[in-house]
């Protein structure tokens, strides 16, 4: 059983907890902060997104489709599909040659509820675009444009990305082989599953993705093109921290905050990754209820404030996610939402600190 | 810890689980089924709006203002806001000459995404009847109508209700009483919180809500005015399932199908409690990390359809909630949501059997 990470109190008393696990890691592997069982693989969803996008760069695509920051930002994203990463989408995808209908990711209604309403006030439907993976997807589309050797004819392009949410299609086999490479666990043998968006999750431990995270964020232990690749998504995020997620969402706000010194990446089902590059740490946690990201949120606040020195601004920023008081619909104040003190205890107070496991 | 209720697959392994615990109780207090802790007092949430709805029809209220199947009903709901739901709470205040106004449960978009887009499409916005709690807040302005002796004068009857939310107003007083009395425990020494709709909920152990739902549904143990009241409201249910929540909800559907021999009702923050009347006996369930209905409804499912002798056809409707296939926005088939084998195991297979502990 994993400990608490995360207590909802009402009136005072426990009303709700999510037990999780959570591991801080350094480039060489070496282990900062273990809490609960961070061996057991668990399934990343999009907090990997980044390290799916690593091929688009690689592979040179990115640079000669000439996409900009934020278009690559929306290749590392779970966004909220407002207007502007619709545009941003669409433009990434015209640079290919090609449009939305390309798109294997499926469609939904926007995440952010106002812009779903707004949709539905012109009378229309959202389309792939608004999916918060079309960045990805389109990511995925100028992949291919390398892949299949730049012939131009966007006809040729459209054939070729048919189908390219499959685990064995060159698309995947190039995205696999980037988790692969820079979770270094072994994924022809971890439990596979099918993303929301269609393309194959692999399951692997927390321990694993925040060693990934901690190169991403150092260059250490990645291969040459890797590194090049892991420092223009950074980047690209810092500088556009709106593309990975969108209005009032934890990662847009905490990178628009703190800008290149955390790069924090969403999960569904409770997953959340990030990169200290300043530390040279990555970090994995995973929610066992999966349920949402309330409590995932909470709890990566909690370690980016243990992890970060802060000034007083910034750590009052912080304490914000991890501690923070709930309102009910008259705005009343009616309970918390905060890091438990279990987790809180388990973090290392200063990145040099030793082990400690709970 | 409690035992895992409630599992996630994708791809074969698992993905979240979800802990918590099971009261069955009988209107004896006796327990046919106890998984986990039922003895840690939790906050019921909106699933004991029935026992708040007590009074409405125990003061004469429900009968003097001729309250309908549809009304009493949606006293006991967390609805959608439909349409149908905004009429027949606005309909209530009609009957007590007031109107929306009089509501203190603030507002919020509809629950249905639909439906709130609907409104968007309007260019309107949502108003307190929209709320979830509508119907209960218009049928505790009823309940004012009989406590301040029936003066017929709509501006009276609205200057006595002004803040009827707050704990020490004669209406939650009387609401209090009925909860202290059906469920049996201590609410004077409890924790007490505030509800999202801003009334008070106490926290009180599952095995007291279990016996409170044992109590409605059977008359066993209820006061004389209760017994009526109970038997009142269950009918309305079991008549208008459409009232107490909505289009595709567990709580509507599973009525719909299974009639009087269930009322069920589900509570924010992982809570659900039922009548099973047949076998007299209550059920009340909370899920540990409360995040929103998906696990205690699964838990619930798995409950009925081991307390029930159901037909095939039913049984295989309850199972279709109990086990059910998770598709992603393509509509493939992605993994499975699960009670798990342990509540299983620790149900009673027919409601003779003896307790079992897990």
């Amino acid at each position: 059983m994993n400990p608490t990470l995360v207590e909802v109190l009402r009136g005072g008393a426990l009303e709700s907890h999510h037990a999780g696990a959570v591991a801080v890691i350094d480039a060489d592997g070496g282990v900062l902060a273990a809490v609960g069982d961070i061996d057991r693989p668990i399934f990343p969803r999009s907090a990997v997104k980044a390290l799916q996008a690593l091929p688009l760069v690689e592979s040179n695509a990115a640079e000669r489709l000439r996409l900009n920051d934020d278009e690559l930002a929306l290749a590392c994203a779970s966004h909220n599909g407002e207007p502007e990463h619709v545009r941003t989408a669409a433009g990434m995808l015209a640079k290919a040659g090609v449009d939305a209908s390309v798109l294997e990711c499926g469609v939904h209604w926007p995440y952010l509820d106002t812009v779903a309403r707004e949709i539905a006030a012109r009378h229309e439907a959202p389309t792939a675009l608004n999916n918060n993976c079309s960045g990805k997807h389109a990511g995925f589309v100028c992949l291919a444009c390398a892949l299949m050797g730049w012939n131009d004819s966007g006809l040729n392009l459209r054939q070729y990305v048919r189908g390219y949410v499959a685990p064995e299609h060159p698309v995947m086999l190039e995205v696999t082989d980037a988790l692969q490479a820079t979770t270094g666990f072994d994924l022809a043998h971890a439990p596979r599953g099918i993303d929301g968006c269609s393309v194959p999750t692999f399951a692997i431990p927390l321990r694993h993705l925040a060693l990934a995270f901690a190169r991403l964020g150092s260059g250490v232990g990645l291969r040459e093109g890797h590194v090049r690749a892991a420092r223009r998504l950074r980047d690209a995020v810092a500088r556009s921290p709106f593309m990975v997620a969108g209005t009032g969402r934890f990662d847009t706000r905490v990178i628009e905050r703190l800008g290149e010194r955390v790069f924090c990446k969403v999960g569904a089902e409770g997953v959340y990754c990030a990169a200290v590059p300043e530390h040279g740490l990555g970090v994995a946690i995973k929610v066992d209820d999966g349920n949402n990201a309330r409590a995932a949120e909470v709890a990566m606040a909690a370690v980016i404030e243990a992890l970060l020195p802060l000034n007083d601004a910034d750590a009052s920023f912080m304490r914000g996610f991890s501690d923070l008081t709930l309102r009910n619909w008259n705005g009343i104040a009616v309970g918390a939402l905060r890091a438990s003190d279990a987790l809180r205890r388990a973090l290392p107070a200063r990145p040099d600190s030793r082990q400690t496991s709970v």
